[in-house]
Parts: structure tokens; sequence; C-alpha cells
């Protein structure tokens, strides 16, 4: 096995167990890791590093980077307190916990960013990069398993680099990858993308031999993914979008197979796009950065030409269904490094519809997607930017409320912003549909309001804007009054007036 | 005149006066114009359009369209109440007042953005497109004047064109263009700029000579730019961005010539700019929006090898000098759509350095560049979202404090967010320079407070800081207390504690 695995004679010599590769690692060093999204990541290694510092209590810290979320490696890391630093994205519920502690010091970044970060030096070094392999091609090339996000670029610029061969990985996944690295500036060529099928790199993962140190055999699976199928509220949110596509097609603003779409992390955007399945679209191809259960259903509905993206992130049942199906996807997708799956430059080029969710939207279409509250990290950011930004037709989509009704996700004035308000055209609840594109912001606060909001709260906003007006200005606010829904919430666990009335009254 | 200003001999015979041209513009039609940032606007139609509804008093609104602002004609056109609405930008006192009382719907977009939305169509059709000129070629071809704005993307969509030929302009301007539009979806191709010096398309606006239904001889000038000459703070802040650049190329994350300056509109960015001719720094290129008077300063001090930009934006002195003296910027300059100064594929190819104004500042790096106390649009966002998204590096500049220290420009909470943290690499006052990038929100609150704010609210800001600190969270905040600097500034007149106290105790 080792053979062809490791197709670079020399690297053999080099094969460690986990326990002692972990101990290249130091306290201080900064330790950059595949992964995306709880696909591909390295997960040996720095398991042992967290068993071995639980065991023995040496103090050790270090500066995580990957792609995007580990699978239940970030847990582990956080739970035995390796972890000083990390970004660029983050989903788990224990390291979040030590985020918002203050514990983990965690910078949010837009997952097409960090690659420019490292690129430029000002994140520092890169002591070590851990990538997980199907396999090691003659001159070093690291072929990756099921998702590419940062490994290139850490590869690139880590100083050594170990290798997890994750054996558990069919070896057909060598050809599913395309990589390809912008050039440093000021030299760098525009990226040769035109079209989402376009293979523009190699199969592999550049590497100087000399600098894998170790090659760590692996059987650990990625954590699969936990998507909650469709409901009653989802499935409107898709019919929904899919009346708007054919009013746009209908108007000439889309063509009959629409645009590249992409599609968010989480179950509702799922959901929405499982319901193009049933749609007359057809020829539909996929520009994103994840591929979730839903294009595959897609694909089994013959819907899809084509799907790009920089990682899968499967539920165990559909990763098992792709795995003893490589050969009837082969011709259909590929995977590439975030920098190129997320690029302003491709994502623009392509007119994407991008797809995101938000946790709340204010009354102007300012959407929040990572703080609850305005104060405590739930989900970084992640790519929603790249796409929202510079997509051809930018929809986000979220339930109308949340917790049984105590929460509204339309607002009076998000406590956080992530996306502004010039870079959303549709918002989508189970409520409606809101096409804000054009409209000055007094026009798009009726839209919002009438179109998004749940019956239990379309008053309260509608008297708030009612009264901001009043005030005068171009986005009409009460300063005094316009985080109070949150405040309400955090003192009272309901937006809703008559609770607090019950509490205070 | 007419033969050399109108070449394509057909056109020679619809020449109008400004008041017959008037007459084809009728109630709710959607007219643009060229103009950006007070340069090359159509001005002789839309002041006779004016006019006539002063006049005659009949009831006329249209939709205006522009690359940036106009001139003078947005202050007489909002004046006689002819704007129903406006996008995408505008920096004029009368029309401001007239949004931020609802009366014009203003939609403020991101600059490189409005060409996207046209071409998409979900801007509605535009009816007519005027467009101030230099010459028109013997094709039709329109030769613009000190901006080019929009007006490429307007020509292409519009039913009717009129051109403002503006004797006053030097037939010299010919040959500083350069037009290229991307092509519609699916077929567009990369943008062939990898140089700020690369030209790419034709000195010309190509027309189809059919859709000019009239010329138009105008001898309005431009209105000056006002730039408030460089004063003790600006210089200081100009010398932190000095020091901190030289500190970059130290460390090898520039180059000696530095990358791609972009330098947002206004006196701080002119000054921070400016500079750069008593540095050290030489061979530098301009790739940005708008030239403003310190571009030419830097010509004038051999500091520049090459300009790119939409618009030059000058003093009445720098404008004639550079009438004056274009044989020598000929090669040096070029004047491109805001769609291709602003894209983000060729901002981020480029790596460029961006300078933008911010208002106001949170203790996180959130910016407010638009929203004076959350509610009353000062100017637009412009294009510092499409340079603080994609720029090699992002700074903000801005005063530490406004209205004689009643206002501080370093907040608990911005009221209204143009950039996230995420698009935010180094802040400067004229306290300090703080540079934040891959620190995480704690760290950055501390920094951003430390090195940014005026001594008289350090303290305060600090306080908050540590109060909120203690209730947890990724970026800590006190919900009730978050909006209370600002709601202090409209109550009192000052965001300082005592004032308060004066007033309620």
């Amino acid at each position: 096995m080792d053979e062809q695995r490791i197709r670079c004679s020399d690297l053999r010599a080099r094969v460690l167990s986990a326990d002692e590769a972990q101990a290249y690692i130091r306290d201080g060093m900064t330790v950059a890791v595949s992964g995306f999204t709880k696909s591909g990541d390295a997960k040996a290694v720095l398991q042992a590093l967290a068993a071995r510092v639980q065991r023995t209590g040496d103090p050790l810290k270090i500066n995580l980077l990957s792609g995007a979320s580990l699978g239940e490696t970030d847990a582990i890391a956080a739970k035995a307190g390796i972890i000083r630093s990390r970004a660029p994205y983050q989903s788990e519920p224990v390291l979040r916990n030590s985020i918002n502690r203050g514990e983990v010091k965690y910078t949010d970044q837009h997952l097409s960013h960090t690659a420019e970060y490292v690129r430029s030096g000002c994140l520092g070094e890169i002591d070590l990069a851990i990538i997980e392999a199907t396999a090691i091609t003659e001159t070093g090339g690291i072929v990756p398993t099921t998702s590419v996000g940062n490994s290139p670029i850490f590869v690139e610029r880590a100083k050594q680099v170990i290798v997890e061969i994750n054996v558990n990985t069919p070896a057909e996944y060598e050809g599913l990858h395309d990589i390809y690295l912008p050039a440093g500036r000021p030299n760098r060529a525009p990226i040769p993308i035109t079209r989402p099928a376009d293979r523009i790199g190699t199969p592999y993962i550049p590497c100087d031999p000399a600098k894998i140190i170790g090659v760590v055999f692996s059987t650990l699976a990625d954590t699969p993914s936990s998507i909650v199928p469709a409901d009653h509220d989802t499935q409107r949110m898709a019919e929904y979008i899919l009346e708007f596509f054919d009013h746009e097609v209908r108007h000439g603003r889309l063509p009959n197979h629409l645009a590249p779409l992409q599609s968010g992390v989480g179950s509702v955007s799922n959901a929405v796009l499982s319901g193009l399945a049933a749609s007359r679209f057809e020829n539909l191809e996929i520009y994103t950065e994840v591929m979730q259960d839903a294009v595959f259903e897609l694909f089994g509905a013959e819907k899809i030409a084509f799907a790009s993206a920089s990682s899968f992130t499967l539920s165990q049942r559909m990763a098992r269904h792709v795995n003893d199906n490589l050969a009837r996807y082969r011709d259909k997708l590929v995977l590439r490094p975030q920098e190129i799956s997320n690029h302003p430059e491709v994502v623009r080029r392509l007119g994407v519809i991008a797809m995101n969710t938000a946790l709340e939207v204010d009354i102007y279409g300012n959407v929040n997607s990572t703080h609850v509250n305005g104060t405590h990290m739930m989900n970084g950011i992640g790519g929603s930017g790249d796409f929202a930004r510079n997509a051809g037709l930018t929809i986000f989509v979220t339930k109308s409320i949340a917790k049984g009704g105590r929460i509204s996700s339309v607002v009076p004035f998000v406590p956080h912003v992530d996306h502004t308000e010039h870079d959303v055209d549709v918002l989508v609840t189970e409520q409606g549909i809101a096409d804000v594109r054009g409209l000055a912001p007094r026009d798009r606060a009726l839209t919002i309001i009438q179109n998004l909001a749940h019956p239990d709260y379309k008053e309260a906003l509608l008297e708030y804007f009612k009264r901001a007006s009043q005030h005068g200005g171009h986005t009409p606010h009460l300063l005094t009054e316009a985080l109070r829904w949150h405040q309400r919430y955090v003192e009272t666990g309901d937006m809703r007036v008559r609770q607090l009335a019950k509490v205070t009254g």
C-alpha cells in the first residue's frame, strides 16, 4: 500500500506514527492545516498532540490556521487548551465557547482573504503545515482528499510539512482537484477561469519533498455533516426563490439555465438548493465553496452540468454514495483552493447567484451572519462576503423567527453587520421574498417589513420605522430604541414587548 | 469649430440649444448622465430643464443616474425639485438635505456595481443618456472630458443619447481615455490589466450615431474641487503612514516602490497623498478612482511613474495647470470607466494600497463612512468599498475628534457600518496608527483605543470595553450603552459625559 500512496520513494523512509509526528510541534508555533467545513482536515497529528498535552500537562499553545472549520479536531484541540489563536473560520460549539470566553483569540476572515494575508507575511511565518492527502506523487505532489481549502498556500509558505495519508480515501480522488495559486504581486496574471468547469492547474499540490518531514498514515473519517431535512418553512423559501428565478428569466434578466449557483453551508441553504430538483431548470452549474448533499441530489435529478467547490461536506450516507460512484462524477466536479472558489475576480466574472444564510436582517437590509446579540460568535463569516459582494445576484435567507417566536430575525437594527445593505439584492423568509435592488432605504424598509417579517413582529417594526422617520434621515433610526429588542431578549429571553411588560410591570 | 468637434458629419445637423434639448426630457424618465466627483458632468441640458420647470411650474421628476457626484448641477436640480430618485453617489449639501428629508429617493451603491445593475436591467430602462464630450469622432464615438464614470454603459444601454460638447475643453483630451466594458455574462473574459498603465480599449465611447438625437455646445466649467490644505493633524497622519510603509518595506511585505496607490476623495486623503512628495519613495503608481491635486503635486515632485483613475477632481489652479500641460502628462495618465478603475478583479490583482476617509470607527475596527449619527447621509460610500474589500492593504484615516472635540471619531459602536472589520487592515488618526491585521477583536479593541483615540475619550472607551468584556463574547458590547455616545450628541451637542451631566443633573 505504501508504494501506491507514497509514490515519491524518498519519502517512504519518513513514515511516522501520529504520536511521533506531534512531537515536532512546540509551544508558540504557527501550525496551518488542511480542512474546510469539516472535510479533508488533518486529524491524526493534532489529536495526538491534544492527547499528549492532556496526558503530560505540558503547557503548549499553537496558532492554528486552516481552510475553514475542522471536524471534531477543533473540539478536541479546544478542550485540550492547545489553541492560542485560530483563523479564519470556526463553527464548532466547544471552540466557539472558548472564543466567547476570550480564551482563544479568533480572527474571522473572508475565506478568500486568508491566502493573501499568508502570502503578504502579515500573519507571521508558518512553522508547520499538516495536510491530509490521498497520495503523494512521484515528485512530492500532495493529492488532497475531500477539500482543498488553503492547503496549497500553506504548503508553499510553511517551513516544514507533515502529510497525513488517509488510507480510507479512495485512490480515485486523484484527478478531482485543480490546484492553482495566483502569483505574488506585481507579476500576477488574470485567473483564466471563464466557466465553472475550467481546469487551470495541477491535480496535486506541488511540494518540494525535502520540506516533508513526516508522513503519517491515518484512518480517521471526516466528521459527517448533520444536515437537517427540509421542513415546511425551508420548502416555502425554496419556492419563493424558484418563482423569483422564473420571474427574472421571463424579464430577460437571467438565462434559462440561470447562472452558476453558490449556496452557503447549513440546512436552510441546503434545502433551498434541493428545491431546484423539482424545478423546470436544467443544465445548472455550481460555483460554490462547499458541495453539500443537495448538490448530489441535483446531480441525481440530472439538473447539474458541472459543479466547482473547495470541499465536499456530506452526510455519512451521501459521502458513501459519492465514494462509491466517483467514476460517475469524475468529469462533472472539481475541487479548488478556496482562494479560487471564492475569488472576487471569478465570482464577479461568472455572475454567480449567491445564496447564504443570515442570522438576522435589519429593516434596511443589513445582515448579521455571525454574532448572536452582536457579541457572541456563532459561526464565522466564511465565504458569504466573498460571494455576496461580488455575485451577479445576492440572496440571503433566514426564517422570520427563531426560538419558538421569541426572536424575530427581522429587527430594527442589527447589532453586528457582516454584509451591508449595498451587498444585498434579495431577502427571503418563509413569509415572503423582498427584491430590494435599486430601492432607496425607506422603500427598502417597507418592503422588508411587509414581505419578510413574522406577523407577531410586523406591527412593531412598522411602528418603529414610522416613528423613526419623523426624525428624518436617509436611514431613519431611533438611537435609544435601535438595540432594545436585543437587550430585551438578553434580559427576558423574548424580543416581544408583552414579555417585557410581564417582567417589569 | 463644429467640424473638429463633430467629426461625424451626419451629426452636425443635430445641433440643438440646451433649451431645445431639455424638451426631450419628460416626467418619469430615467436619465443617465456623465459626471464623476464634480468632473465631466453633463451640465447644460439638466440646468436648462431645471430652469424650465422653475419657470413653468410643470410637475416633472426624473430618475437620475450618474457616475458619481455632479457639480452644482446636483444642487440646481435638487432645488428645482426635479429629482425623484438618485444613484449611485452624491456629496452635495442641497441634494443631501433633500435626501435626508425623504424627498429624493437616494440609492447608495458601490461605484463599481452600478454598471452591473444597469447591465442586468434591474434599474429599469435608461430613456436618455446625456454625456459631456470633448469631441465626437467620425463614427459617432464620444470622447469624454475630465471623467469617464459610467458613461460607456449608459451610452450602450440608453435608448437615446444627447452629447454636450464642452468647447472649453482642450482638444488634447482625446487620447487620455481608455474605454473598455466587460462583456455580458456568460461570455465575459478576464480584464487584461496587469499594470496601471495598461491600455485595453478605445480612446472614445463607441456609439451608434443614429442614437444621438442632439448635440449641444456648452461652455460650463466643472465645479472646482475645494480641497482644504494639509494642517498639522493631516501632516502627522501622513507621517504615520509613511513610517508604516517604511516598516513594511523593511520587513519585505512591500517593495521599494510600494504598490499602486488609491486615495479617496477629500482633504484628509489628499493631504496624506501629498505627504509622499517629501518621502524617499519613487516610481510610484496610482490606481484610483479620482486624481485630486495631490497626484499632480507628486508628478511635479517626480514621484509618480503612472496614474490611472476615472476622473480628475481638481482645484481651479490645478485644473488650469493640467489643461496647459497636457502634452507632459499624455503618456503618464489614463482615465477609465469606473467599473474598471474600481473593479475588484483589477484592484485585487494589483494589490492596491487603499487609503480612504472614515467618518468614525468603532473599537473593533468597523467603519462608518456615510451616515452622521447612523441616520443622516453625508456623502455616499463611493468607491471605498470596492477598494477596501479587495486591496492588498486597506487603510482608513480620520481625525480622532471633530466639532472642536465634541465628537470622538473613535466610538464604542458605529451606528452605521459601511466597512466591516474584515475589510480594515490599518487605521490612522493624528494620535497614531493601529495595524490590526490578524488581530482578534479584543486585541484589536485595545490597539485601536490606545493608538487612535483622543486623550479626552480614551479612558471612557477603555472603561466601556472593560465593562463589556465582563459579559463575554467575541466582540463584547453593552447593548444599552453602545449607542449612548451618539444619543448624547444628538441631545446635547457633545459626546462627552460631563455635558450630559450638565443637562440632566
